[in-house]
């Protein structure tokens, strides 16, 4: 008989795990339990769905329950793993069933921030994260006929939905704590991103504090905050995740210094046979060197494909992120890579910056944008360490090549005289990016 | 008194070097000539001018001779030099003027290849390389309101002309001798290629041999083949070009075994004082380990910024380049980067192919598009060795990371799990990238 693997979570990257450890070990007998109605999916492109730009919600999802069943996957959604008896290795399921384990997968995502106001329990009021989240939210606004939403918050999950209700056709306003939208990123850039939300007729509420949700007059849901009152149909609060981590504490799996759960290259954490994958652990950074915690799709899926090829047999190491992330919102690509200032000074780097904007298409061609890029390298080595783009095309590209030049640990002067592909449709005969790696040198 | 630098070329290499060694040196005495019009040009820009889509001419020149004069650079358009007299290190000029140097730098560019048949001297046949040629195939569609127009050959010049003949409203025939046009590409690319031909109106002619160009009756010109006549009111030759070494082989300045002029990391010939820089000279292959000949507009630039600084007094190397190429053909990009199978053969290397079609962005948004990416790589060690990449979008952010990986000497581990900006607008939670990269893995 096979091993008796147990995942508690079916998103990306539990599913992953399952989809993986299947294939390479047909013996091992595997369940997979999810406390929402489906499997495989990430919270990245629901955004898009609730704006009407995705049409079928299965497009949410990359392989169904039923997929999973065929498969050989024993997949139970709709059920909440309650509790582990690592002791008597088993997990009980909400209604009392116990099922027993010889290898643990925690795949359980993340919890989301709550505002902490009186009301914020009130039908009307979303959060975003799981795929009925998004089925709730889309239900909500055809019911209810929405004309105005409120999101509180201004991270890249918030300017996704500020983008989605607007394609929805809802007026939106965005109230947020500090002055600037996205304020993870250079304050030149969150400017940039401020002015696309205006020119899309978002209205952006700055230090705000906020007081409750009450009922509403003309619309459904009232927010009180330090700038008075506002009206709604929707609230949605997107002001952060944390790792969700319930569990794990419970039998004592040891967390990180993020508040994550540590694990090695291997997915493994730091109990025999308990694996963790996804937004609840962390990822090793390969310009830092440290353990972070990075809460990405594309990262639960690589995690989970490594703690499947492990669990199956086939070892294999994860090789670490460099933190690539991106968003879109309204015309504008926004990017970044590496770390950034405060994170090199915190590791012992000593990094330096510079900033410039340039073509994203040979000037000479119509349709040129602007293309704005921040590098960040280390003063006595000339590494690069970070990078952020932002801009209306060709913004992914470059910060895709300036992530795989931290994956190989180049320098500027690489990076100034990389070999890119040059035709006007595509660039300018020296691109914005060698430009920009010239310039941080000189400065060095 | 400073050195007396004279430059012979002002295209892209050419003007580099004049910009940089004047930026770095003022004591420096620059002549600059150049034979056309205008210096400071790629021909990369030029179809786009043809084709209507640049309106301006003078969008095709980065830095006008003007300008250049204003910077201190004796810059001298519509003058050839005629002769090198390097034993009393002099120019000679077309009319007999002599001209002293202390450096010399051959830019001399490229020569078309001829067809080589009768009647290729009749007004109405062309060839693109200079500035000039643009122009003068511009004027000529307008003064004889052409209609219709016949290309030889089927490269990347061939194949952007034939979208530029086709904007500006020409009905356009393409003779090519071999099967499939842009025959440096994977046949199954090429196949793609030839079908965006047929899907905008281009007649692909394959298996051509040319006989003789004569007058024409309904149409200016007449094109006799193996196929039979054809006629039309301009034919393009666009078969190849050849390293321009008339003068470098004047003076006995060593060639490499590609025929161009062999240079060395801070491009200077094996004459001393000689340099030379673009598309007359060779040109280190990282990859391979091998000087190569590759006539592309972005390099010339590189290098001629390199020899500028060198001749001002901040030595630096040109860390040569990857391969990275790339063009589009109506609506696909299409680029390569790295070595192909024969040439990874001829230098020893083990190669091993795997060809995959993926999504551009998530298969989930709408605009989705179909991209097709071919990847070469060593067998004993794994290492990237080369890519193809085609498709409607997303094509040269994809090359261009694999140039960044070829660069860094990556393997297909690391590009199996390099790390992405996720975000479904840009991508799938695993880009086509690592699915053809783990792909080609298991296969080794």
């Amino acid at each position: 008989m096979g091993k008796n693997v147990v995942i508690i979570g079916g998103g990306a990257g539990g599913a992953s795990v399952a989809a993986e450890a299947r294939r390479l070990d047909p013996s091992l007998s595997i369940i997979m339990f999810e406390e929402d109605a489906q499997v495989s999916f990430t919270a990245c492109p629901m955004p898009y769905y609730i704006g009407g730009i995705i049409k079928d919600p299965a497009r949410l999802i990359a392989r169904t329950p039923e997929k999973f069943i065929e498969s050989g996957v024993d997949t139970q959604i709709n059920k909440r793993v309650e509790e582990v008896d690592d002791k008597n290795r088993e997990v009980r399921i909400a209604g009392g069933e116990k099922i027993p384990y010889d290898i643990l997968v925690l795949g359980t995502g993340t919890v989301v921030q709550k505002a902490g106001i009186p009301g914020e329990e009130k039908e009307g009021v979303f959060t975003l994260r799981e795929y009925n989240d998004s089925i709730r939210i889309k239900n909500w606004l055809s019911e209810t006929k929405a004309r105005k939403a409120i999101i509180i918050g201004a991270g890249f999950i918030a300017l996704e939905m500020a983008e989605a209700f607007r394609s929805a056709g809802l007026k939106t306003s965005m109230y947020y704590r500090r002055d600037l939208p996205a304020s993870h990123w250079d304050a030149e850039y969150s400017q940039i991103i401020l002015d696309e939300l205006k020119r899309n007729e978002v209205e952006f509420i700055p230090q705000t504090q906020l007081k409750a949700i009450e009922d509403g007059k003309e619309f459904r849901l009232k927010l009180v905050t330090n700038h008075g009152e506002d009206e709604a149909d929707i609230i949605l609060v997107a002001i952060g995740v944390r790792p969700n981590v319930k569990l794990a504490s419970q039998i004592a799996v040891p967390l990180g210094e993020t508040g994550a759960i540590k694990v090695n290259f291997s997915q493994q954490t730091e109990k025999e046979g308990i694996y963790a994958v996804g937004d609840c652990c962390e990822v090793f950074n390969r310009v830092s060197g440290r353990w972070v915690w990075l809460p990405l799709g594309d990262i639960a899926n690589k995690q989970g494909r490594i703690a499947g090829k492990n669990i199956g047999g086939a070892g294999l190491f994860f090789p670490g992120v460099v933190g690539a992330q991106s968003f879109k919102v309204f015309d504008l690509e926004v990017a970044m890579t590496g770390i950034d200032e405060k994170e090199a000074k915190r590791v012992g780097f000593n990094p330096v910056s510079a900033k410039m904007s340039g073509n994203a298409i040979a000037a000479s061609m119509p349709g040129n944008k602007k293309i704005w890029i921040k590098l960040i390298a280390d003063k006595p080595t000339g590494k690069l360490l970070g990078a952020q783009v932002i801009g209306e095309r060709g913004v992914i590209g470059r910060i895709n090549v300036l992530s795989a030049a931290l994956w190989g640990k180049m320098t500027l002067d690489d990076i100034g005289y990389i070999d890119t592909a040059y035709a006007p449709p595509f660039s300018g005969a020296w691109d914005p990016l060698h430009i920009a790696a010239q310039m941080l040198r000189r400065q060095i």
